[in-house]
């Protein structure tokens, strides 16, 4: 590959002068000079999307971009080689690239959640049209985990991948940990930093997570999982008692989105999957994963065990995932945009949640009076769930905590045997149920 | 990219059968759906290099694949895509790779002593030719370090890359911390297990880390380091006292491969880069990574900083890496081999090596008498170093040792303190002096 004398620069239209398109702008200057020596050309933004142009900015956009609202003066301009679309939401970003993919245009974009709830005609119209559709910046921030897992770990089976995939949920659980805040004071401290939004339920009830898992799904697996089946549990939950309780088993309390295959009752291979908080042992550096970093960890047939950690948000970090997307799309990357040679991504074989199997951590609030431990154990035994470890501390007024973690079971059974013992009338508060990893 | 029916088979001139060639035969078999599904075509073996096609062997080859001596059966067969070069060595695999490329046919390989020491000629020819010639398996075992640098950090200036690079020595010098166990045992112990070559110096003595530090050079920075010029030293002089020493500080010393962009004197940037043992802090991720594993950590000026942790080594490991670049060959990728456009790498502007400034870790042994530690400060105050902390040990027969933690100093200052205060007679045994990261 020789770099071009005077190759016509690669035309970019920019969707979004938020906090990501702002620092698209802002890198796509300051490494211009390497930018160049990477695709062999110049990336320039001739014309940007915003809601209102006349609005004052703390990015200042290139000199040569003009500023629109009219989203045809991006999708249908022959000079545009590529879409950044970095507005995020639904419909409008759906209408942005399918109308690029339409005109010709090689599409960039950090939309986790139009690619998961809705992604599956964009990459089919962007195969067939022969044309690059690449989201990098979509999961996991500066982690290149899109581009591993399409091209780096094609030679391997994927058997697990398990991930801290939202910084803001694990920002708000490392100060609970640290800095033992309750849940409320955590999050309002993340909304004052900019790390969680006015309204956070994206975030903290996992969606955000879960859209990003259910794009690794595809990565890894290359079938479609359809989103609204996956389950997902956020951190509301969480007390800093469990957290602190946690830490005496020697485990850190960590938002987890993971699949894996599991051998199902028909003989065959079934996707365990969903988001949920989870206990991880100390001795996993994914317990080490503090603030707003991401990591992933990715069991595979060939290479084993692998582990990638890096910022998961922020405006830097995002656009420069999405920058090297646009440096392959210049260099002229070939559109194998899921990483499958197939036509259509088949639908997952999952495995029903209730059967997956997992340990737990279990704290149950009881009346102190004898024979409640044995009734208690008695409500285990009847699913046969056997239990590894357990403290009770002192409680208030007669009500003592109770820690339970058990040896493998079904969450069926784990499930069942909790409602044995609220039907028996034995828990003051409802059960705390997290799996453990 | 659909799933071309009927689409011939890539086929694949296997040279070597020993451990990573055994592990492809095995990983192409177990993968092979996969694998197809991944690149739209079947990935076959047609015929392998061998020293001896008679020997018995542990791996058997594929049954239509066929053993032969003959190198040109492989470069010269019009059926063959490509080559997986997987025998090692230096004049041979040369040979193999060059006339490969002159025949039009796809190079794959793991042979980083190639690549480092005379690999820039091999990647013009593969270049000129539009060839595909990639060497995921030639760093870093499994970690996708040699993708991730090619295309998922374009977007990125990459201001530090340092690392774990090599397993053997990583095992033994874990054992070391962890077992209590001298060099030599350790030593011992990596070779009965398979982890260490009967020759372990290019393991030990940093080479192997060097080979692999200058192609994550070529990667990073875009320019030809030349390998014969890169300082570099092993772990032979690590003794469990050192390994203690650093403990009590809050360290592990791990030998460590990094290249970092240093401001210098013409007020450009110039690269510090080498391979020498380090004492890295417990609060890194990289002081937390034990055994044959590898770990890498990049600072970017969009990403910031990224943790990549996986296996260095193995056959499994290693063939997945390989297997990958087939299937990129396979499905037709661009020859972007060294992730720049340039036609040829410049020479990189090193920083002299005395120049790199960094906190030092020094044990002295002296004779315990009045004054001596006025000497030895004098002897550091006089080419101006700080020392942050100490620690006196109780020593034997009046002979103790003493322990500096400098801050930051270069190379030149911390060496001259040395020269002084064995010039003056300090010292009754050689210096230990080890950079601190």
């Amino acid at each position: 590959m020789n770099l071009p004398r005077g190759q016509k620069p690669f035309v970019v239209g920019l969707a979004g002068l938020g906090t990501v398109g702002g620092g698209l702008v802002r890198l796509l200057e300051e490494n211009a000079e390497l930018t160049r020596l990477r695709a062999g050309r110049d990336i320039v933004v001739k014309r940007i999307l915003v809601r209102d142009a006349a609005k004052a900015r703390e990015v200042s956009p290139p000199a040569d971009a003009e500023l629109t609202t009219d989203a045809a003066a991006l999708t249908d301009d022959p000079e545009i080689d590529a879409l950044a679309e970095l507005i995020g939401g639904i419909d409008q970003a759906r209408a942005l690239i399918d109308r690029a993919l339409d005109k010709g245009k090689h599409v960039v974009t950090a939309n986790k959640a139009l690619l998961a709830e809705d992604g599956l005609a964009l990459f089919k119209k962007a195969e067939n049209n022969n044309l690059v559709l690449r989201c990098e910046a979509a999961v996991a921030g500066a982690i290149p985990i899109v581009q591993t897992m399409k091209e780096s770990l094609t030679g391997n089976r994927v058997t697990s991948l398990l991930g801290i995939l939202n910084g803001t949920s694990n920002y708000i659980l490392s100060e609970m940990t640290t800095g033992n805040l309750d849940f409320d004071t955590a999050l309002k401290q993340a909304q004052e930093l900019g790390y969680a939004e006015a309204d956070p339920s994206l975030d903290i009830d996992g969606h955000d997570a879960a859209h990003k898992l259910i794009l690794l799904i595809r990565l890894a697996h290359g079938v479609d999982y359809p989103y609204a089946t996956l389950p997902v549990s956020g951190i509301r939950g969480i007390s800093v008692m469990d957290i602190r309780l946690a830490e005496e088993f020697g485990y850190h309390i960590k938002l987890i989105g993971r699949v894996r295959e599991v051998a199902d009752t028909r003989g065959g291979m079934s996707l365990e999957a969903g988001v949920f908080p989870a206990l991880v042992h100390n001795r996993y550096l994914l317990a080490r994963v503090n603030g707003v970093y991401n990591a992933i960890r990715v069991e595979a047939n060939a290479a084993g065990s692998l582990f990638f950690h890096g910022r998961g948000a922020g405006a830097l970090p995002t656009a420069g995932a999405a920058l090297s997307d646009l440096v392959a799309a210049a260099r002229g990357a070939p559109a194998d945009n899921t990483g499958f040679a197939r036509p259509d991504l088949p639908q997952a074989a999952v495995l029903p949640w209730e059967d997956g199997r997992s340990s737990f951590y279990v704290r149950l609030t009881v009346r102190d009076r004898p024979g409640v431990l044995r009734d208690l154990a008695g409500a285990m035994a009847a699913e046969e769930i056997s239990v590894a470890q357990m403290i009770q501390k002192s409680g208030e007024g007669g009500i003592v905590p109770l820690v339970f973690m058990t040896h493998e079971t079904t969450t069926r059974a784990m499930n069942k045997s909790l409602e044995r013992m609220r039907d028996a009338g034995l828990l003051t508060e409802p059960a705390v149920c997290h799996r453990v990893l």
